[in-house]
């Protein structure tokens, strides 16, 4: 994007937010998307890894996540609050904003509700190309609420999958999904229980919204050569796979110190090993290693995945997707704040 | 303010907030405010104390100052960088958010360069109440930058102060700032050296945009009786206090953990005595005690003082003094985000 005035900040609205991955394509949106993680993901080091600043409450939890590379800064707002759901509202709002750390100036403002989604997809078919079988075109996905469809077209899309088998204890979200895939020529079963459901997947995605611990997927469901996708167990306390399931999988995860609390790794002991995945992408540790082999990403989320997302959107921008925001006073001398305050006083009585 | 639907964000742009501020009366906005500061500082004990989460670049810093009372969760987005003044930017520009705790949705975006100006005059003028001789009505202003201004007029209407004494080491900076506050019945002194600026000052402000261990006030130039009113020292390795003036003072400070790092007392050892202001609003701890007294507020500015701010913001706006922001998709169907996208397709070809 071409850059607007030092004390303006390009603001992308859901509603531009929307239009923009129309304008890319969602397929092609979450390939560059897929390029820009991959990118960031291979230099892991260079970024700050703060631990995200939570404010918990009684209903849920408000979450700061910054991170930056030295050239950019980054950080989200999000909520994740699931009893909204019940009032009709989302359980989980984000917004982001990109800053440059040179001047501190903010240079993007952006919903990420939205975004947060396609880059939670992203980044777990990101992961599946370096830890599923070559040849998995069959996927699972347990938990058919708002995150579903963006896994299924994001495996689509860069994975290949080509077939998909849904399963949620709400019946009415699975025929949801399924209806909303209905045009991408995948082939959808719903199905009546978790076992039916991953029968056959070669990617089993966990996404539910449980906030117990809980045995989404017990040990003896799963096969030789599957990958687990573990999308959904994402906080202290919420965890989705049985504890010997993860005994029998070699484990990925995005952050250590952050999944080690926050994962399903939460139910081992610290010291269990796991990798991390940019190690993978940077050639630095293996992924699969053989078809028999069951692989997990641990997934929880990372800021560095929403800084890749802030910079793919900034990149993308056109002035066609954003508004102008007023949001940095911008006084002709910086020491005259107070200047500018007093020439913005109504011309008449006023002040 | 009167509720917008919940998926809409109100926001308030510089010039809003400076048409809010007019509005209000700068005075009545202050006094307002401090209001607001007062109630805050009392219930002090049940808010969140989390530490800022800095990001420090070899120009500077970005930070996020978030907290919350329970009900209603705060955060300011600030950055801190001395070298911007040479390129005509702020060297300070902030932002801030007003979240509800139950939701976790966003109520409140606004502009905070503006405000955190008038917060923080506003808090040093309410500590002062509780610091200063009764009878001070002399301030020294030692640094005559952006926040010099909002000093004054704030210690003008909230103390009665009536002279003013003006030192910056770049006379052009105390010209602009006599001129800004010309017409506000003060009777201004310029002067020529920071011991000709405390000469008889009953309160002396130091606000300094030094970077280093300074001596902008030495021991020797500060007799009994005075309230020194520190606010330019607030990072690690940045002071404007002589240590011998420290010792001689009876100290009060925002948050301790936060000032030990932070403030003037950051040349003390760890466990030197100093009082949090909070306590003595509370009527938990004594303020002054004798005309004799010097007193000495280590302002470095707090979350909980921003979220005063924008408490009170919110607390005054009415439509006419805000836009709405399309900032949280909000589908019908809180599990329907990907419906929400793929309705909003162009409807000719477009994805």
């Amino acid at each position: 994007m071409s850059a607007p005035a030092r004390n303006v900040v390009p603001f992308v609205s859901v509603d531009n937010m929307m239009r923009l991955i129309h304008a890319i394509g969602v397929d092609a949106f979450l390939a560059g998307l897929g390029a820009y993680l991959e990118e960031d993901f291979r230099r892991w080091e260079v970024f700050d890894k703060t631990p995200r600043l939570a404010s918990h409450s009684r209903n849920g939890v408000i979450e700061l996540m910054p991170t930056s590379d030295g050239t950019l800064y980054g950080f989200k707002y999000v909520n994740g609050h699931p009893r909204n759901a019940a009032q009709g509202l989302q359980t989980v709002a984000a917004f982001g904003l990109l800053a440059d750390v040179g001047s501190g100036y903010p240079m993007l403002l952006t919903e990420m509700t939205m975004l947060t989604a396609l880059r939670t997809a992203a980044t777990s078919a990101m992961a599946a190309r370096y830890l599923a079988r070559p040849d998995a075109r069959v996927m699972a996905i347990i938990g058919n609420g708002a995150q579903a469809e963006f896994q299924a077209i994001a495996f689509q899309a860069l994975l290949g999958v080509d077939r998909l088998r849904l399963y949620d204890i709400d019946r009415t979200a699975s025929i949801k999904c399924a209806r909303n895939l209905d045009e991408r020529g995948l082939d959808i079963m719903i199905c009546d229980s978790t076992q039916q459901c991953v029968t056959g997947a070669d990617i089993i995605t966990t996404v539910t919204a449980s906030k117990q611990r809980a045995v989404i997927l017990s040990d003896n469901m799963v096969g030789a050569g599957a990958h687990i996708n573990g999308v959904g167990g994402d906080c202290p306390g919420k965890t989705e796979l049985q504890r010997e399931l993860l005994l029998r999988a070699d484990i990925f995860v995005e952050h250590l110190p952050q999944t080690r609390i926050e994962g399903e790794i939460q139910q081992l002991p610290a010291d269990y090993p796991a990798t991390e995945l940019w190690r993978v992408l940077a050639g630095a540790a293996p992924g699969r290693t053989s078809a028999g082999q069951i692989t997990l990403f641990d997934s929880v989320g990372f800021a560095i995945e929403d800084f890749s997302a802030l910079r793919y959107v900034r990149d993308q921008l056109t002035p066609a997707f954003y508004e102008e925001l007023d949001l940095l006073a911008d006084p002709d001398d910086p020491r005259d704040l107070f200047g500018m305050l007093m020439r913005a006083a109504p011309t008449a009585a006023g002040a």
